[in-house]
């Protein structure tokens, strides 16, 4: 057949790095590199009794509203507590917080319209801009979050982009929480350059020691906030949400009528009542909470142990991931292969960058440190620092032939 | 705020049809206008035990495959016997039927590029190639579904699609079933004018007395056939699915995970369970479409017997819709406000069509006979004909006095 696709399939093709990354997809390799939260804390016997009870309704197998019913966003705005009162009316429940940041990405941009993302960014905002074709422009992390000062100098320079797509708390890959004089001068630079700042937010309730800032909605109306209930729920319900203006909210209805029609009622309502259920709740996240920052700690602590001064690692204050850089001039697409060898597999930096060569180098990688219990990790770490020992030791071997 | 939308949301415009049917979302209004099962075959019970079942495994809450998993591709495959063979390695799964068509569109189609739907069309259908930005050609349908021969003719005059759109077994709005020659003729055009078909079939099992012919996949590989588990089983599940040629797959899968990553894997191992359980599932369809049958049957014989030669209907053979045209020069999208005063609603045949003016006129309308039962579908009609008789009185006044 000689059908063509179109022109946005160009934009969006397929990584070499998901291809290399689903090599990794093997029982015995300890993978390091998903965004899976811990299975153990996913309480499936909480969803059984939850579905059996609003399975009970008429209305949790039926067609439902597009945005989502009354019921399951005000249970939302209830939960989604970020610094600012969220209004139910301007909330957009979505298939996971990934189809709410799709879906407005594609009621505000037309090809070639600017856009900017954080640099590392988050691979799922890579793709949707994408397909979107926009053109992207990336602005440095450093450990206090986007650095706005940059973004005000390209603003400056006549930069005029129609969203900034940002994870404030607890960056993914990154790991850094957006300082709060930060998020005051961005939404100060989205009233004055007239842009809207997509907040993605799926991990702010995995603080460990202290809460994120007030969400930068508490700053401007020009920020969209997205959520979810993956990293905190289950995955599966595939329960995510946008706050944003009511011109906004509408919009993004009317395209999800034609993108799936509607969500589902069922598990909305699952997640709606799991939500509302704060006796549960608060201490089921307290747990999440403390494992996640016991394990942050194991991870950290093993790379410094086994790697001494060849990897920086910033100690995560929340989240679930952790960024690392490898010494020896290590290029980490290049060390998948051999760590994949030795059982064990992360993301490379490069997965998280537009260009080619990304201005922080190709030596980042980012670590899931949730998935595993804490002696896996230690054995992954093991099995990491074998990995990079051998790929430094043949590379030394290749320059010394040649 | 100034902040502009995409040029998408001009063509993607609120629609005056669906605000008007807004308004008759009351519950003390009889509404021929949806779409929904019949809740009492909606078996929350099944669905209870099947949740249960399923959420005794971790896969069930984690994030699953971007197409579903293999388990779900290939429950599918065995239940989708449609006159061809289904490989559960070109089957995506989506979320519902409406996201194959709008992922597919995506992949497919640039601004401006030519598709052609049937007229009347499915509302799904025309959002999404609006939102595609698509360059809409029309072609009629008559008893036996497209008209093939009229399709030729613009083809052979120089149209050139890339995809043609059709609901070839009971049409929604029309009702009607493509005739097994019209398939063959229909695919062999995909052969020769190098267009893709898609087949959007989630009506199918509802048949009567005869099934549907043989699905056009049968006859050509440039078929994308669509369906979805949300007439037989439950709309909440959001279970749909496309079957297309493993490039197509290949760039949906791609498109996928910059939508929403990936559907629910709770739903889609429920819909699965309930799919393989072939003792449960063949007396349960068996009983819809008795039900459906008979109430097919009821509605139109009250229509005939309130209407008498004021109403043309053609006596549905399966599915959920049934096509009225009203006799007295009646304009359905203004009959709709009186008949929502003496409560009852159905959808205008307007809303059915990309043109103002659409060739088979404003006098049709859509009727659904599954909603409600036997009695109130008789008590509808009496309201409807109310509603008729008011109209046409009032507006012979108008005439007379003007």
């Amino acid at each position: 057949m000689s059908l063509a696709f179109s022109s946005r399939m160009a934009e969006l093709r397929s990584s070499a790095i998901r291809d290399l990354l689903s090599l990794t997809a093997k029982p015995e390799i300890l993978s390091l590199a998903g965004g899976l939260p811990a299975p153990e804390f996913l309480d499936r016997e909480r969803v059984a009794a939850e579905a059996a009870r609003v399975l009970a309704a008429p209305s949790s197998v039926q067609y439902g509203e597009t945005v989502g019913s009354r019921d399951v966003r005000d249970a939302i705005a209830r939960f989604d507590r970020c610094g600012r009162d969220l209004d139910g009316d301007h909330i957009v429940v979505t298939n996971g917080s990934q189809q709410a940041l799709s879906l407005v990405a594609q009621v505000v941009l037309d090809p070639g319209d600017d856009v900017v993302l954080e640099s590392p960014a988050y691979t799922g905002a890579l793709q949707v801009f994408q397909a979107a074709q926009a053109r992207i422009t990336t602005v440095p992390l450093d450990d206090d979050g986007l650095d706005v000062e940059a973004l005000t100098t390209l603003l400056e320079n006549g930069l005029r982009p129609k969203l900034v797509h940002t994870v404030a708390n607890f960056h993914n890959p990154r790991g850094v929480v957006l300082a709060d004089d930060r998020r005051r001068a961005l939404a100060a630079l989205a009233e004055r350059y007239d842009f809207r700042i997509v907040e993605d937010d799926p991990y702010g309730r995995l603080w460990f020691d202290v809460a994120p800032p007030a969400s930068l909605a508490a700053y401007s109306d020009r920020v969209v906030r997205l959520s979810s209930v993956s990293k905190i729920l289950v995955p599966a319900l595939r329960v995510g949400w946008l706050h944003a203006d009511a011109e906004l909210c509408s919009a993004v209805e009317r395209l999800k009528q034609s993108a799936d029609l509607c969500g589902s009622s069922l598990t909305q309502q699952i997640a709606a009542g799991l939500l509302d259920d704060r006796q549960w709740l608060d201490p089921h996240v307290d747990r999440v909470r403390a494992a996640y920052r016991a394990r942050a700690a194991t991870l950290v602590d093993a790379l410094e142990a086994a790697f001494g001064d060849d990897v920086t690692v910033s100690r995560p204050r929340g989240g679930m991931f952790c960024w690392v850089r490898f010494g020896g001039g290590v290029d980490t697409e290049l060390l998948l292969t051999d760590a994949a060898d030795e059982g064990v597999a992360f993301v490379p930096g490069a997965a998280f960058s537009p260009d080619a060569e990304p201005a922080w180098g190709r030596s980042g990688a980012r670590l899931c440190f949730v998935t595993y219990r804490e002696e896996l990790l230690v054995e992954a770490v093991g099995r990491l620092h074998g990995a990079w020992s051998r790929h430094v030791r043949v590379r030394a071997c290749a320059h010394a032939r040649s």
